[in-house]
């Protein structure tokens, strides 16, 4: 075995879930990510976890959802795994990216609805989410496997402590802020960000971060009003979207376009309410992130990237009881802030083409 | 896709596990099964149930058992999934039948006491085991791809609802005996069977029959006197083991060997108490499987065939109120009656040479 993957093991179950004896976690296995879930389930034995696997396969799903009448119910058995579980250990990677390109949208927003439970309590566990780095990932990517491979383990096999010292500073600045102004090509965008905590997203649920790798701060924006151009292209429900752009008023999308497959934008826009509302605002700070690879797991950490999400808002951003934006849906889209851009906190420039204050090269 | 895997799904839910609109079906999906798996999704979709799917690989357990200490803890997890279960599918075909070859003995004796309430819950839903036919199941019974998949076809699609009137007659010949005495080479064994209920195994839960293919009737037995040779070679745990012998007293296991890794054996009888009994006589009645391919699931159906099972004993066999026998394991162990055999039920001979009573060529 490529001693990278079991690197890759060794940080997830180690830095990043804090798995303990005893603790029940649950493996997803991606359809092309046996390799890692070897090395995961090695990692899980030596620590004297209980190990439960799931299997993720975009082509079961897609044979499911087709075959179904979209009279969905909740899923008791899976709320019953997922209630009892500590820990849920995603490895993403299957055989084709687009596997459910040809599932209606009512279906999967029927689907989504009706799965929302089993979500949540998914979420209620310390749940990390990262990807074995397969074939299809580096098609997607525009790369050859062994490329794509340096690639996703050079973002995944940081030195996070070290990131995460780093990172600090934007959590700083954001907990103190109370407005965020996004200003760049055919975009200015002010959300609110009051009384609201960012994540210091060092790939640790220890920092409230679920991703492996990861490398950005986050927070839930709110009252969000003006325009937003998204100009990295990406793939939602196995479609390429382009040149989304968004229009919001009072805190709500009012306008929409795409260039390409605008209908997917529109399926998500009108899953349920909350969707047509920010979840997200992030920043991306890992550079060892140098391209976008069409995958949302790394390009949302890019540096020189700003990401918004409609949807779900995580509850870490929220302070306890008050309650974040609520829908079945989280989807992220991506801006590229490294040229023409500025980021600002109550109108002081936080990072301007790309360069964070603290950063050589900065400009006021 | 090949029709017969969508015709092997369809079998499989609807006659085999009756799958109606709102079960909480957990698909497990072997390394390998990922095609069957597609097919029973699309299927359980159609009838609008809904899905779990977990994943089934003997090179995870392999690196989970070997990496842990062998202080197992139940996992409730799982116990929590199979107990919020209406129907477990299990769709075996891995990618190596010795993927958990050199797990300690010791280790497995371990998880498996650990797993018992699990497996317990397991049973208590509507569960059916049966295999997708791959490379690795092929080259364990010698055949070719497309030789096996013909041979596993045959026996997984019959016409399930006539060989089980044909299976009948063999449960009523049970059902009203108490004694049964198996006779062939170096074999004389006598059994009781009184009060105890056969199993007319048609394939489907409506049978109270948990495998595809099925095509046996079983019981289960008790004061077991005598001793057995099983000249069928099997492979446990993923060691080959040839010809089994075991001597029986009061019901119990004093004597054993085997010809080719008795560690094995010795393994599976120092289990625990129960491991020592038998908990399960089968007789074999489906004549599409015409040859051994060295998996249990076909081989103890077969035709001029009879097995013993160490260990657990299914409920069905014990009517309300009695306890049958308890153990962490169930290994069934398979003697080919074609020749020189004779079985009797209360002195009478109901199978002789492979043929049955109500069968042309048959002497009493």
């Amino acid at each position: 075995m490529d001693e990278r993957i079991r690197e890759h093991a060794r940080v997830l179950v180690e830095w990043s879930a804090r798995v303990e004896r005893g603790d029940d976690v649950v493996v997803s296995v991606g359809a092309d990510a046996h390799d890692l879930a070897v090395a995961v389930c090695e990692r899980l034995g030596e620590r004297g976890a209980n190990v439960a696997t799931t299997y993720a396969s975009g082509e079961l799903t897609r044979a499911y959802l087709r075959a179904h009448d979209g009279e969905f119910e909740a899923s008791d058995h899976q709320l019953a795994l997922y209630e009892s579980a500590d820990v849920v250990l995603s490895l993403g990677g299957g055989r084709n990216t687009s596997a459910t390109a040809d599932v209606p949208g009512a279906t999967r927003q029927a689907y989504a609805r009706a799965q929302t439970p089993v979500r949540e309590a998914r979420m209620d566990t310390r749940w990390v989410s990262t990807v074995h780095p397969t074939r299809s990932l580096a098609q997607q990517a525009g790369m050859a496997l062994e490329e794509y491979q340096e690639f996703a383990y050079g973002a995944i096999l940081r030195d996070w402590a070290s990131l995460a010292d780093e990172m600090g500073r934007m959590k700083d600045l954001l907990d103190g802020g109370s407005e965020v102004r996004l200003v760049k090509e055919a975009t200015d965008l002010t959300m609110s960000i009051e009384g609201r905590t960012a994540v210091n997203s060092a790939a640790s649920v220890a920092y409230d971060s679920h991703n492996l790798p990861s490398g950005e701060v986050f927070t839930a924006p709110y009252a969000t009003e003006g325009e937003v151009f998204f100009d990295v292209p990406m793939t939602l429900h196995g479609k390429r979207v382009r040149d989304v752009r968004l229009t919001f008023e009072g805190g709500e999308v009012v306008d929409y376009s795409a260039e390409t497959n605008q209908e997917v934008l529109e399926e998500i826009l009108t899953t349920d309410e909350g969707a047509r509302r920010l979840g997200e605002l992030g920043i991306g700070m890992n550079r060892a992130i140098d391209r976008f690879t069409d995958n949302i797991l790394f390009d949302e950490k890019m540096g020189d990237t700003v990401h918004l999400a409609l949807g779900r808002a995580y509850d870490s951003n929220v302070p306890g009881g008050e309650e974040g934006n609520q829908s079945a849906v989280h989807v992220d889209m991506i801006t590229d802030v490294s040229e023409g851009s500025r980021l600002e906190i109550d109108g002081e420039v936080v990072q301007r083409d790309g360069r964070f204050r603290w950063e050589e090269g900065f400009e006021r």
